[in-house]
């Protein structure tokens, strides 16, 4: 069966760290990135099955399609979950499929936990050689952001990425981000600033750092009020709700300031919709990465 | 490969509700469940390759020595996702083997996303005939507890539970769990009046809700400084920390105070510690259930 997560392996290190790499990309390709979203509605739309087998037609469609031409996919573990271990099988396979394309995959688990858990999932997803290894995961702090310290522990070690959830444009999201502590810094100031300190030794060293932070673009005047400042956490910056629906540059100015240039766009179904055709995709990824570019990097 | 996850499937119809059953199974058991935990070290305390076949042999022994002993059992994802879809796998059999056992499965994930993700989520683990489905799944509300309403709403709809975080005892929880809205309620509180909110028509019926509560046994004068009311909740209340090294009978007073007839002590290395073999296995988990009954209900 699989072989345990080899930790010590440095066989496969991944160079340089992942803010680094991500940055590149960025510079490349847009700051764009893709979800891989498979529920069962956009299965059905693109023709194919609700199962593990429609799963991975899709998804290597996706990666075949956009492999190579954008900054990152994002695939989102639920929709593998809900297949069991064959749709994490299917994920497994699309991971390799991205390492084998050379784009950078950030894998939306929003993992969080305490202790050896932590450490569990940790290896689960940025160890070297582990089967579900990705660039770069999401993870949640409910539990505090020190508790994700296994985690930020060995996403340094293998330069991987971690993307911590912060401030997100959901309306019930507020009443856990926006609550302040005794010293009246609300719970996603608090995040950030975790963020800025992980982040510490990349900007001395000039370089974007590798934990990111989830901020969403349409979460308006939530940073000012909130008293963050974005550009001091040198955190890659997952960005939903940007382009088409979502934020245009004026609200991207607003919520994200002088940070912009570090906000990674994600978007799904702007993209996926247009499939199954390769060609359909790669034309709506252009477009999606055209717009994502004019609104953030005007 | 896998079977679409069968929601409207009514045939493996899970009934009573999930709060009814574990109240039953505790006044059966005793208020305890045995964690599922098997990080590398313990595979090695048993002797065990850190592989998914190991993962197989220490999973389906536990099972066999504990189904139909204790009010629950609990599988922590993290340690099976470690070794890929081919843990999952492990995962799924381990699933079954409880079910087979008539021992309910609390299956310690904590996910935690919004929307059609969320609900993806909800189907993995709660729908009838998802591969992974379970008698209760622990679920982490970073996003707002109304994020989780996709999760709720099925497990309603299928007899199951949800045990929602919301008071830890790890020291870095705090910052987001004590932290305070604007009317001056602190983010567990809010959490914890939700769920007596999805649990008030259990309450009017007089039976045991099935929207539980993660409540560290240890969080000592928490509950109370925070303004909490357990009882109100009419939760199961999942409590890592009881007996042992954890809370005794007069701490467990202090959290859970007249709650505490609600609580699930959850324990882990206690009992697993204690292996391979079955019948130390079963002794170690009768002590624990002993002390939990003596330090709950006395």
């Amino acid at each position: 069966m699989s072989p345990a997560p080899a930790r010590e392996d440095s066989s496969h290190r991944v160079d340089p760290p992942f803010g680094a790499r991500l940055a590149a990309a960025m510079d490349t390709h847009g700051p764009l990135c893709v979800g891989i979203d498979p529920h069962a509605a956009l299965l059905d739309a693109w023709g194919l099955p609700d199962t593990a087998a429609g799963l991975r037609e899709f998804s290597l469609r996706v990666v075949d399609a956009l492999g190579g031409r954008v900054a990152g996919v994002k695939p989102q573990s639920a929709f593998f979950e809900r297949h069991g271990s064959a749709g994490v099988a299917v994920l497994e396979e699309t991971l390799a499929a991205l390492r084998q394309a050379g784009t950078l995959a950030i894998l939306d688990v929003k993992r969080g936990d305490i202790g050896s858990t932590m450490d569990g999932y940790a290896q689960a997803y940025l160890a070297d050689g582990a089967p579900l290894a990705a660039d770069a995961i999401t993870v949640s702090p409910y539990l505090g952001y020190g508790s994700l310290l296994p985690a930020l522990e060995l996403a340094a070690d293998t330069g991987r990425g971690v993307f911590v959830l912060a401030l997100t444009s959901n309306p019930e999201g507020a009443g856990v981000q926006h609550a302040r502590g005794p010293a009246g810094r609300a719970v996603a100031a608090d995040i950030v600033a975790g963020a800025a300190a992980s982040n510490a030794a990349a900007r001395a060293a000039g370089e974007l750092g590798s934990v990111g932070l989830v901020v969403g673009a349409t979460v308006g005047a939530a940073v000012d009020a909130l008293g963050i400042d974005l550009l001091a956490a040198n955190a890659p910056l997952l960005a939903p709700g940007v382009g088409a629906q979502g934020a245009g540059a004026a609200e991207l100015q607003k919520v994200f300031g002088p940070a912009r240039g570090n906000v990674l766009a994600s978007t799904s179904r702007g993209v996926l919709q247009a499939g199954p055709g390769a060609a359909d995709l790669r034309e709506a990824a252009d477009r999606a990465v055209a717009q994502a570019t004019a609104a953030l990097r005007p």
